[in-house]
């Protein structure tokens, strides 16, 4: 049986009572939906997440992957567990009814992901990435290619991938290389080289379909010429027969973790018969991926929530059995060990852990149900939470994989020396997260946009939505006696923020851009700390209007949520001090520095 | 031929012009001494670590170490390195010359153990080990045992190791149950089990010598009845021949870094047979560990510098090389890309890297000179080095061993997703260094010791002292009118440690040890925040009067050192303002927090 990894309670807190999801079921397109409905779901998804996601978790990790004869061979359990995924629809959960999905909500999805990710990583990517490429295919291609090449991917038999990074183009995507020469209508001659391509080829599936990104011959340079391909392993023949499409693996790269993916090395078109096939219209590649964008970066978040999670959950399963030492101040050896759990400083990981991980989650299901919402609505309410989730991609992005290494690490330090070793799941997922600042943009990038794009964008009219969501729940947190000093804390913090943000435009007008954006990064780490007491104040005014009558059986939850709560506003949110005193500071370190200076 | 590792123009600095660690040769133990014999060990030792120790550093991570017919079997180059570590005096390099030793000072021992772990830390853990357990010998064994046993160490025929953890006592010594039954004068029969022993048996030497813990029978409870042993693997039979002691490797643990060092369980005494020998007096084995313990917790420190410095140095290499994108705000995509060292953010990681580092090494070779000053002089002088040094110890194990973990992590995020893969030595290093915060006591039992231990023995005179040695540093700095403003902000925050230390110890007498001690690890986060600061005020100090006349060549170097000091003012010492506010409010919320808590 699965050691616990997730807690349903959780979810359901945030889901039903925290965020009111079932807001959305009173819209025409979520309207075959209620509360149940979602819950049968939802436990089906844990269900199959302790089944089959989970008990391959350690041994995907162990087992090398290996490239045999241009072949990936990967773990023998990825087969079952596509085909699953493909017959139960979690594939297409969140695709519409009409395209072969369960029309279910971002939000709901998002849960489903953060099972899966929780219990096995690696595995979860597989399916992941084929939804991916799927939605990207539906989203923007031509009814032939989307019946073409979608119902095989959610039926778990055909693998997806993003293949977006070029060896000489990692972060910088304008200048991608790989070449489409036009063949016949939007057929095209595909040539280049991919890295880091996830899942680019392995045995478990029949075929794998790329949605690449290109540049058309006579394509204007930088990113407006970039254009969004699908470029199967195997492509119909006139009589629609499958045969191969050119496409080699040329390399695995070895990670430190998330082993159980392949990380593949892809040359198309070496032979020079590499078909691609357009999807929508051309140098539009990158309008494509970016729409997607923020629904891609939302999940890596998710799994990285996911990993800090599992991890939580072992280093508390160890705390509470573990004895070691008596309690502080106590010295008389007869007496027996206690277990660790009741020392302070492990209380104090503990709290750290369940701080970021459900502070992390409740951002990301906000940010989801955002996303819901911007579909479901018109006009300027959709703008706003278009505009609110455009801000916070960044935030939710980076808090939660920047986090989960820490949190993941204190994992780690609860077990001691046992927590290095293999015997124990921790040393994995602290080796598995660390991708997460990485992929689907790093921290860098995701600074630079939060700072030089969505905060500036539209005169800042995002940034001044953001201010009145936290405004509105610091509103009502301030009338409850228990809550109103974290609501004071958290007023004050938010006017600096805009202090803070002032500033930065200010330096920007006067010292440039390269100043204006030179600390992002720390803006970026700054703003994290904000929206998550935002969350927790959130959590924290649900718990205690909950606790009032509660069973003595939920008593201990919600007094949990208040009391991380407090060690958020207490612990951690402090640490924005230092961030603000730097980014108040105009001095310039890095932008004025030679590089030379490293030298010697 | 090897990558750079560390950098002979930063220890040169810091040995001579910031430390002048000159003046120990003024003393007679080290009179044979000067700086051009330092200089060719220094030299010698940089050779050994980049032609036998760098060469393998990846390979003793790839190669699975095993337990074959109860046998380890480690990476065949151990054997030549602890035979060059034993005939190039290495291993006894701090050892007096009449016991076979080099005499060497313990800061410049300690620059060799920096190249060592830089250059491949598995490989420096096995002459490590051995000094450390011979020194034990040396320090508080009979002559006899001595010679029986300290010069087959020192010339690498033999290993050494620290057996002190049980699997039912980690972090709580008191709990040892390891048995010693007296046999006959100091002979005594040993039984137990031992975990994480580090090259607890390996094929690469022809005996291996425990240094063990263990409880004599009738011996008081707790840590006052624990004695010393030596329990060799193979003892002298009454003819001098070398026979089987009776101690059995009963598994080897697989690690996430740190594999070329195996960690053994062994079990002493199976068949009754395994005999120890005590090492000085009766119950007196901790006192005996405690007096060595600064010395192996500054050895810690040193090899997470090392790594973390091999790491920085990898991750500069990287970004000088790897053009992508342009300089901020220039969106010519026809102009060829920069090395990524041109982008702002990318040179805050690396001067992140560099403070952390250089501030470590700094730090651990103060705390180096303090020891070795502790044994030259007498009296009050003496008892000033000794306090210093006390108190300095647990933040110099835990600062450099903590933001090794996050200098790391910064060197990998450098690399992208290359950093992930096992192409660039970087992940390794990321996971080589994770063990730090965990061996020779975790970085919460290290809060524990600086505030529950060594900030308030003697009524504070530690504490005042290392005030003092700060206050001169800035008493210097504030004269010079480039540093002044760096000397009034650590002198403001000299005198906020003292009150927030003033608080703790109020707060200890209000509301009891255990609210004391609750963010004793958080006291420690602070305080090693401030000595890093000191540190980086000395080394500006004198590279701001080097620089006056500086060659054109050493211009660079002096001028790096002074803005990864400014750097490290900017954005990394802020950071203590939310500590401090945390630390200064006595709400308590781990003490008082029920562990039911966390369940839901």
């Amino acid at each position: 049986m699965a050691g616990k990894f997730i807690s349903e309670n959780n979810v359901r807190f945030l889901l039903y009572d925290v965020l009111d999801i079932l807001e959305l079921t009173s819209y025409d397109y979520y309207q075959q939906h209620n509360r149940k409905m979602f819950d049968m779901v939802l436990a089906e998804a844990l269900k199959l997440a302790k089944t089959k996601f989970y008990p391959t978790f350690e041994e995907m990790d162990r087992t090398e992957i290996e490239l045999q004869d241009g072949r990936v061979i990967v773990h023998p359990a990825i087969r079952d567990i596509m085909q699953e995924c493909g017959s139960g629809g979690w594939i297409g959960a969140s695709f519409p009814e009409n395209e072969g999905g369960e029309q279910l909500p971002v939000v709901i999805n998002n849960v489903i992901k953060y099972y899966f990710s929780a219990a096995n990583y690696s595995a979860s990517a597989y399916p992941d990435l084929t939804a991916g490429a799927a939605r990207l295919i539906t989203s923007f291609g031509s009814r032939e290619l989307i019946d073409a090449y979608v119902p095989p991917m959610l039926a778990g038999d055909w693998q997806g991938t993003m293949a977006l990074t070029e060896p000489q183009a990692g972060s910088s995507l304008a200048d991608i290389a790989t070449t489409a020469t036009p063949i016949d209508g939007t057929t095209y001659s595909i040539q280049g080289q991919k890295v880091f391509i996830s899942a680019g080829d392995h045995d478990a599936v029949d075929n794998v379909i790329h949605l690449l990104l290109a540049r058309i011959d006579g394509a204007p340079a930088g990113v407006k010429g970039i254009s969004l391909f699908v470029v199967p392993q195997k492509r119909y023949d006139p009589v629609r027969k499958l045969v191969d499409n050119d496409i080699k693996v040329s390399q695995i790269f070895h990670k430190m973790g998330y082993r159980g993916t392949p990380s593949t090395e892809l040359v198309f078109g070496e032979k020079g018969v590499c078909q691609g096939f357009l999807v929508g219209e051309p140098h539009k590649g990158l309008i494509y991926m970016f729409q997607m964008m923020n629904e891609f970066r939302l999940g890596v978040a998710i799994s990285a929530t996911g990993i800090a999670s599992a991890a939580y959950y072992a280093s508390l399963e160890y705390t509470q059995e573990r004895p070691q030492g008596r309690k502080t101040g106590n010295k008389d050896n007869s007496l027996p060990q206690v277990p660790i759990i009741e020392h302070a400083d492990i209380k104090r990981m503990l709290l750290f852990q369940r701080a970021v991980t459900e502070g992390s989650l409740s951002l990301l299901l906000q940010c989801s149900k955002y996303a819901d919402l911007e579909q479901l609505v018109t006009g300027e309410q959709k703008e706003q939470y278009s505009l609110l989730l455009d801000l916070l991609t960044p935030v939710a992005k980076t808090y939660p994989s920047e986090m989960s290494i820490h949190s993941t690490s204190q994992a780690v330090q609860c077990l001691g020396g046992y927590g290095y070793c293999d015997d124990f799941p921790v040393e994995q997922h602290y080796r598995d997260t660390r991708i997460h600042p990485i992929h689907e943009g790093t921290t860098g990038i995701q600074g630079m946009d939060l700072l030089g794009r969505k905060v500036i964008m539209k005169e800042g009219k995002a940034l001044t939505l953001f201010i009145e969501e936290v405004g509105a729940a610091i509103e009502i947190a301030s009338k409850i006696t228990d809550l109103a000093p974290y609501a004071e804390q958290l007023s004050k913090l938010l006017s600096q923020l805009r202090q803070v943000t002032d500033a930065k435009i200010a330096q920007r007008d006067q010292a440039g851009v390269e100043a204006f954006l030179a600390d992002a990064t720390l803006y970026l780490e700054y703003f994290g700390y904000i929206a998550i007491a935002w969350q927790w104040l959130l959590q924290a005014t649900t718990a205690n209007k909950l606790l009032t009558g509660a069973k003595a059986s939920k008593r201990a939850f919600y007094e949990g949520k208040i009391v991380t709560f407090r060690y958020y506003f207490a612990y951690e949110l402090p640490r924005t001090q230092g961030l603000a005193t730097r980014l108040l500071d105009p001095s310039e370190i890095t932008v004025s520095l030679a590089s030379e200076l490293f030298n010697g």
